[in-house]
């Protein structure tokens, strides 16, 4: 077993050249799932992972139509006897805007510092990328897995994967596995080897607030019609209180209190938040007063605007009246909460606001449950134990603030333990400009999975 | 004298195709003078005007330079005796956006039932042209005028004329004159013949709520940071009072109360609300409950954003948090109120709103003091002559909202009387997608001005 893992980490050590160079070709197709303008790119990206699959030996490779982005499926089922992995990663990525922050156009990667530079590096080609090579390393060394894989890489999880649960469901057939192994998570602050054993749900809606047909005059019209953007300032500021928490009814009913042991574990995490506020660039954080930083991430509901608009945005002055208003209101929620019924509450609490001579309307753009796993699961006993091996230290075990749909969506439609083993850096800048990974966390990733791989073996089934 | 406007009349009715053809021509010159890429255009439409004036007659003619575009100065002074009016206009147009709702390219003119449709065919290059067309019609016909003029048409009146008022102290020498006239408003609901008697000013300033130093993940930080936008959104939201009034502290000191022989003025005028409504496309009017519709135009201070924006604007789901967010604010002022004195007052109650965690800074970009004319003055009564002479009933008497900022410079700067004598119909659509004029206003107007300068050679002086 030991000589295996080193004729593997042999492999990896001899390709490690050709290996940047296939993670730069992967970075460098601007896969921007959210904008039809790169449809051709999507399908370029999951061509690119499926040739990589089939061309290293791995079994019914497919490039699977969906009514969105297309889902990659391929499988190596010769593991007799052992557990069965189905891996799960995105090869769509967000958009680039603002792309005057960019120090390099976001698809024109660059290696500097020990990091490369791209968008998607971390989040999440660049560990989609740590698959197809552990996977090559097993199959070009010892000509097999220790284990049967079947790997499910989407094209949409950035708009909140609308059509990944409908794709499962057809797909059920092929898709009977062990446990779930996501690898679009990673490292706490610091860079410190992490698991994470919860995550955030997702509702994320629109408000349209529309207000005379055109823009109109602000003298001639001013002091006679509601102004839209005003009205939308005041339906948002409904929304929340001026110290943080959310205001919407109803709320925070199925959020579970933090009991006084998780408190406990959540203040054991070395954190410091004003190097933490320093690391963004605000003069300090802001949030619920009554918990930590990492509670109010981890395990407290959130509700942000991502984005406003309504009007002129030039130079200078137009002296008009906004015709209509907008903003991307979205939602990070806990475990228990259910997104529509959280969709609902929002909705509600925008309708409420009374702002007369206007027209208000709340659509929901995309949504996702939360998802929680044991710390001591085998399958994460054994994640601990690769990453410690590789790493050397023991893993941090975290509630994360993000979400991914497909996590919630293993649970619930397939029933499978989830295991969240991501390996980024926690200054990625994953959905910001400049966005990177640490190459050692790249390569320090492929050899964990490589060992993982090797450890779930052994999984008790 | 009435052969000679017979004969004035018959050169107007030969050259009405030749005229609108100009007309077209002036319009043509995508002279937007808050975007710095249409400098050249500036100029173009600068020399237009000029050329015309050089053409026809007109006398020391000059592209005037400022800090900014330039002014456009030429005189006739050979009406020995007679009074000297001084007119002005601006030949700059406001910005087009959003271009989708235009039927026609705003800079490819149209004609349709009986209106032009192109930006600036009323605000204010028409009113511009109305001018140059009444010079060259006297010049042509009778070889002179009745009275001494010196027009002075600027380039950045949408801009809030900045180097308006520094141009005119430098070329306060060559600018005596008995009266000012501005052509630069309209006529009321209903296309009814006016004079505008009273204009709002104007304090026109930008808010900027600075966060994080990118975007965000709103998964990983939602929670601990403030969001920028929510952060504006409470500040604009302090501002106003549901019920739309100014909650800025002190805004209305200085405001004057409608008398109630005012308020029965105001009562007089005729005003469906409801099908204000309707043409404007809202449900409702909206605004100070205690005051009428015209009275909230004309004598009550306003305050409107004039855009907003901030993070993700694009189709789908961005899950970021906006590292920055911004508001074009802008106040429309009744008599007595200083703008700067309001800037203060607005910048106070932006910064007193409590939001920890971002930078909040306020910049004013442009005002203009309000002025207020009387009915009595020979030379609106000789304006109210003219309008009734070539649109057959007597004019209405009103107070706008919007701002001229040369208006209050002409009253402060230069100790003139000043007569907004105007001519675009309410509904031109001014500063909206397809602007237009009504030509039946357009070629009243020019009849209009043709006798009000025949009619101001007897001025009291």
């Amino acid at each position: 077993m030991m000589d295996q893992i080193a004729r593997l980490d042999a492999f990896l050590e001899r390709t490690a050249g050709e290996r940047l160079a296939d993670y730069v070709d992967f970075l460098r197709i601007p896969s921007i799932g959210t904008l039809s303008e790169h449809r051709q790119d999507m399908i370029g990206a999951a061509r690119f992972v499926a040739d990589h699959l089939e061309r290293w030996g791995l079994e019914h490779v497919e490039v699977s139509n969906t009514d969105g982005h297309p889902v990659v499926y391929a499988d190596w089922l010769h593991a007799e006897g052992a557990p069965t992995v189905l891996v799960y990663g995105h090869y769509d990525v967000q958009p680039v805007d603002p792309l005057d922050l960019w120090v390099r156009p976001p698809f024109e990667p660059r290696v500097e510092d020990g990091r490369i530079f791209a968008r998607g590096a971390a989040d999440d080609k660049g560990q989609v990328h740590i698959h197809l090579w552990a996977a090559r390393a097993w199959l070009e060394t010892e000509g097999r897995l220790p284990i049967n894989v079947r790997y499910v890489f989407e094209g949409e999880e950035e708009s909140g994967s609308p059509h990944f649960d409908a794709w499962l469901g057809a797909n059920r057939h092929r898709l009977a596995a062990d446990v779930a192994v996501i690898s679009d998570t990673g490292f706490f602050e610091g860079n410190l080897p992490a698991i994470t054993v919860g995550l955030r749900g997702l509702m994320y809606a629109q408000i349209d607030v529309v207000g005379p047909t055109v823009d109109l005059h602000s003298g001639t019209w001013g002091g006679n019609v509601q102004n839209p953007a005003i009205a939308l300032a005041r339906i948002i500021t409904a929304l929340k209180r001026e110290d943080g928490s959310v205001a919407v009814p109803g709320f925070h009913d199925e959020v579970r209190p933090i009991t006084e042991r998780g408190h406990d574990e959540f203040a054991r995490l070395p954190l410091d938040e004003a190097e933490l506020a320093a690391q963004i660039g605000v003069p300090e954080l802001f949030g619920e007063a009554d918990f930590l930083a990492l509670e109010r991430r981890g395990a407290r509901p959130t509700l942000d605007v991502n984005g406003i608009w309504g009007g002129f945005e030039g130079e200078g002055s137009k002296t008009i009246i906004p015709a209509h208003a907008h903003a991307k209101v979205s939602c990070r929620l806990v475990a228990d909460m259910d997104p529509m019924r959280t969709f609902e509450r929002v909705r509600d609490a925008v309708l409420a606001v009374h702002v007369p001579g206007v027209r208000v309307d709340v659509q929901l753009l995309s949504h996702g449950m939360g998802t929680q796993t044991s710390i001591d699961h085998p399958a994460t006993v054994a994640a601990a134990h690769s990453l410690r091996e590789v790493f050397g230290e023991d893993p941090y075990y975290l509630y994360e603030g993000g979400s991914i749909p497909a996590a919630a969506s293993f649970s619930t439609l397939l029933g499978l333990p989830v295991v969240l083993l991501g390996f980024t850096n926690p200054d990625d800048r994953a959905h910001a400009p400049n966005e990177n990974m640490v190459l050692a966390n790249y390569e320090g990733g492929i050899r964990t999975i490589v060992r993982y791989w090797a450890a779930l073996h052994d999984l008790p089934r």
